[in-house]
């Protein structure tokens, strides 16, 4: 990992203008988006610079809504789901550390309020739509007029996967050379895919043990095996664009599990090891495995976590609610 | 994998004497082992070279006990436990095969008996064990008078990890660079260590629905982590060569985890993925891992299947047993 020289602001400022004007108020959504490919590993930590291109789906009306407006006094109120969140919590400071970077020197105290529609502790990440709705709200707010590319650039400095959720649909991030990162931009793929569902199974919603800002660097400070990932996420981007393209569900789904499980092996090569799964999780996998065995067209992939999320089409989901009482279905392309 | 063109007879019979004598009878043992860098790979598949060195632990009077005496007819008896082995078994016809690398054209009808004192069903392999005593039976046998180093190679052919079993105590395979495979061979280290103990905790004693070799095959064809499998294997084998010698217990034993984890790794990040821990395996390890943030010094390691080692000293000894009710406790150096 090499650290460059530049800060956010250094970067984010040259795209702003000399003087702000704000508006009363904006709002703005973002997507929760799933990786088919993992972003796993950073080669700059400041402005989360990936050590591979990613790629993912959106999660069509599930994510987070952000509004932004003016306190009318100096200080700042952070709500999350009509909830305010205490000053000095780490979402809070993380939020307004945000905010700063486009608010700079300017003495406005704002209301950011953020609503998340992704279902209850599913164990899907709210980092990536919620940075990537803050950052459109912003955008909005200030009248940056900024481009998309851009919006994707400044997005992942506040989490690495919301530069993807700026986009619906498939989305590849590139991971990019330049030592800003300005390059290291999503862009949203053509492809629509109606039948394809993505089926959550939530083995546990208690915080997680390690987070995965924590655990990718532990993975790679100290596993060996890690080496191998940046070229096998390579390979898998390219089986992963072409599949979608042709909607070839096995080569995309299988390339998603492939890719998934060499993540989770990084980890479990890590030391200390890092295993994310419970007994559980590999439990649903076998699972999996022995319907995919008898003919049922149904692959997994999963986080820095221990749940899944089956990835199979609308002709499979009769038959996978009755194999999994709890699956929360989601229809990317439905809405 | 480069296969070169030697066959196991090829090799061996430059180390047979132009005609064989035959004693009445001969006995032999080796112990079985449990490697702590292991032994994932093959650089050819038909003398069991391997892409790493490894090295492992003898477990003492535990291994496997063989007779070979003369049938008095020209059919061959296979006897396992004092129980006759159907001639079509996968276990006759390895052994037969085995013994015929050494027998020659000789019409000679052999009674091979193998009695293994590995704790029934407790997730240790035998085959090691099995063919380094069946290795040692047929130099008396037939009056070979081979040296250690031959006695390993020779075992190595019948099953790589045989290599090890021909010594007790710390043992290291050396991989080696021959093509014919005479520096693949294995010695035994100085080192002994009264306290260690390793404790067997049974998951299942289910047929693995993979085997090693087959699992093995399938990893180092497509795991993309497994390229840097062989590189972290030589690095082990330094730390865990140094530890040993200083009887650091956590260096050793700590690396020894790190090892099998990794290994694993490499199984887990195969296609399709190739998991043999069970949901239980991932219990017991999690409950490692809290006893060792505890205090208490212990690890594991762990072969392809879902059985646990722990590794611990003597003073650890009475706690684990309380932790882990169905705990089957070695002691290498014991006897």
């Amino acid at each position: 990992m090499i650290e460059n020289c530049l800060s956010k602001a250094q970067v984010i400022n040259r795209y702003l203008p000399a003087t702000l004007t704000a508006k009363e108020h904006a709002t703005a959504f973002a997507p929760s988006n799933i990786a088919l490919c993992k972003y796993w590993g950073k080669r700059d930590t400041e402005l989360n610079l990936p050590t591979n291109s990613s790629l993912s789906i959106s999660l069509g009306h599930l994510g987070s809504h952000t509004q932004i407006s003016h306190s009318h006094s100096n200080i700042d109120i952070v709500r999350l789901n009509n909830k305010v969140q205490d000053p000095q919590s780490s979402f809070h400071l993380k939020v307004i550390a945000f905010v700063n970077l486009f608010r700079r020197s300017q003495t406005i105290g704002l209301i950011i309020d953020t609503r998340n529609t992704i279902p209850t502790a599913a164990g899907l990440a709210s980092s990536a739509s919620g940075f990537a709705a803050l950052m459109l709200a912003l955008d909005d707010f200030f009248d940056l007029q900024l481009a998309d590319q851009q919006l994707s650039a400044f997005a992942r400095m506040g989490s690495g996967s919301a530069s993807r959720s700026i986009y619906s649909g498939f989305v590849h991030w590139e991971m990019g050379e330049q030592l800003d990162g300005m390059d290291s931009v999503a862009h949203q793929l053509d492809t629509q895919w109606p039948n394809l569902r993505i089926g959550l199974i939530k083995v546990s919603s208690a915080q997680k043990p390690v987070d995965s800002r924590t655990g990718m660097d532990r993975t790679t400070a100290t596993s060996n095996l890690y080496q191998n990932w940046p070229a096998q996420a390579a390979a898998d981007l390219i089986t992963l664009d072409n599949a979608i393209k042709q909607r070839d569900f096995h080569a995309m789904a299988a390339c998603a599990e492939h890719n998934a499980m060499s993540m989770h092996a990084t980890m479990i090569s890590a030391w200390p090891p890092l295993v994310y799964w419970l007994p559980e999780s590999l439990a649903v996998m076998q699972r999996v495995w022995q319907l995919r065995e008898s003919g049922v067209a149904v692959y997994f992939t999963m986080d820095a976590g221990p749940n899944l999320k089956l990835l199979f089409e609308q002709s499979s989901q009769a038959l996978l609610e009755t194999e999994f009482s709890q699956l929360d279905i989601i229809v990317p392309f439905g809405d």
